[in-house]
């Protein structure tokens, strides 16, 4: 065991300017969770420790929203129309981004800071690119993580960004309490192009660039959608009328309230049924059994020398040499002994 | 460690005789795979290690033909005409079931001897029924190490049979050569009912039936099929015609040669391309991989102190006592201190 590189009152002082709303220690919190270093992922779970609330009462819990869309659906702009106006409710509002393969982002708050130019400015805004993608236990990890110190900091709404490649919708439903899917306005044929896995997450569809040319096509393709998740299963979660499609127009900020409106309806009717309770002890098991599964599986690759052994068996059952159950069962034994 | 209950010669011994060709070894040996005693895996592995054939010549391997279908679409009645056919040709053709959760031929033999009652009764033919569902390592790893052992025992062609419940198709796949799919008769609603998964899997679609008043109807399901197959992009592994649909009837023995001849063609093709030594390997390095995590995660569930400890934690971290992450953590760490 090598000494951590910051003495323990150090992460006490993070952990103190978090909870107390710093941005900077917010700032400085994630950049730790997202270390690889394992002195840093020693002091991020103290922090993670620390920073603990009380979570009996979820009147005090942040409004965690997902919001999944397609590159060119209009998220950046929906995400600075959305956020200023609950900033100018007097919310103070953390927008996370989870997409590790983004170019655009990657890693540079530049972008974020050109694509919402209004609310990277605003006092009670943070805003957080997407990680690196060799983050310590995989984009999950982080995203889960980063969701928990911006609610410890005391943010009210967090907003998580997916572009939805891959099983990151999945992911971020895992750690959100509402799910927004963001559409454009489309013909009747691209409909069917929506994975039903999607609209089976999302509680409101939000049918944006509903303005100047594509209105129309934009009201038309909010009824396709209406229509679509009635012919789902309703979920027993959820009050009449979820989920449901919305018409917005993030430009001309117009139909954004509604959607807010919509949003505390059914999360104020979630925490008055026990659903969200539940649903947020559920996620914190989930994460903890990925966790650990994770963790499990990290050890036929946190090593050399066990990558070194998995290569050679991996040859050895490829040419027929070793059967794969023995080559297995050897290598689950070695396990154990470098361990 | 306990002593094991079988002697080593006892061991040697089976193997002998299953490689020596005995039903009544190969019977006993998967028994012993299918064993959930450790004293009893312990002896299986040294069996597998000991009838390791030499896979380099690959003339010699048996031809694994994995065989899918829905129950009613005449699947014993396949395996029937199919098999005896074979066993006609001289060849020795084994038959194992990996339907986990049919409550038909779920550990029964009788139910097997009934449903196929003259290859049942043919010397050169072996016929396993479903294992049971609480065998050791699951059902994955009983369907592999029985192949196996078929092949060891010399058998020809060894058919797997799965109704395509769940994962099993892939499953099944993933230890076959071949894989056929085997359908009905329908109109042309029901054929978009058939997942898209499964057509990608599928080397040959046989629509059974084409018989009697179905004739005309399969006739058509074979066309819309065969149009189907052409939409999904042609495998580069794959000669020209492949993947294809054919007409068969089992009951009337009509289109079954038909089929084991293009089998054949198919299989001499990846032969001689080296796309069958590839996929041999690369099937047994899966195997290793999935052994190997299925092995990890299995210290979760296997000892009474880690499953106590599994379930603390759940409710800690679903009260919001305990991060998720430090919680996994710490449980990682006791692993490894119990193991």
């Amino acid at each position: 065991m090598s000494a951590p590189e910051k003495p323990t009152s150090e992460v006490a002082e993070l952990a103190e300017g978090l909870v107390g709303g710093q941005r900077r220690a917010l700032a400085r919190a994630i950049t730790l969770i997202e270390s690889v270093k394992p002195s840093h992922r020693k002091d991020a779970l103290e922090l993670l420790s620390r920073v603990r609330q009380e979570t009996g009462d979820n009147s005090k819990q942040a409004l965690r929203i997902g919001l999944s869309g397609t590159p060119g659906v209009g998220k950046s702009t929906f995400i600075e129309s959305f956020g200023m106006m609950l900033v100018n409710k007097g919310l103070r509002v953390a927008v996370l981004a989870v997409d590790p393969s983004s170019a655009r982002s990657g890693g540079s708050i530049l972008g974020d800071k050109t694509r919402m130019s209004l609310l990277s400015r605003a006092p009670n805004a943070f805003i957080r690119p997407s990680p690196s993608s060799n983050t310590l236990g995989g984009v999950a990890r982080r995203t889960r993580e980063a969701v928990t110190l911006c609610e410890a900091a005391g943010y009210d709404v967090i907003l998580i960004e997916t572009v939805g490649v891959g099983q990151s919708e999945t992911m971020v439903a895992g750690v959100s309490d509402i799910f927004l899917l963001l559409m454009a306005p489309a013909g009747g044929d691209e409909l069917q192009g929506v994975k039903r896995g999607i609209m089976e997450i999302a509680d409101i569809i939000v049918v944006n660039k509903a303005d100047g040319d594509l209105k129309q096509a934009a009201t038309r393709t909010c009824a396709d959608y209406a229509g679509a998740l009635r012919l789902l299963r309703k979920r027993a979660r959820d009050p009449d009328g979820f989920p449901k499609a919305m018409l917005a127009s993030a430009l001309e900020e117009e139909g954004i309230a509604d959607v807010w409106e919509e949003i505390e309806t059914l999360a104020n009717w979630r925490k008055e049924s026990g659903v969200w309770d539940k649903a947020r002890a559920s996620q914190a098991a989930d994460w903890f059994q990925q966790e650990v599964e994770a963790g499990l599986l990290a050890q036929l690759t946190e090593s050399e020398t066990i990558r070194n052994l998995m290569q050679n068996y991996r040859s050895n059952v490829s040419d027929g040499t070793v059967s794969p159950s023995v080559a297995a069962e050897n290598l689950l034994k070695a396990l154990k002994t470098t361990g």
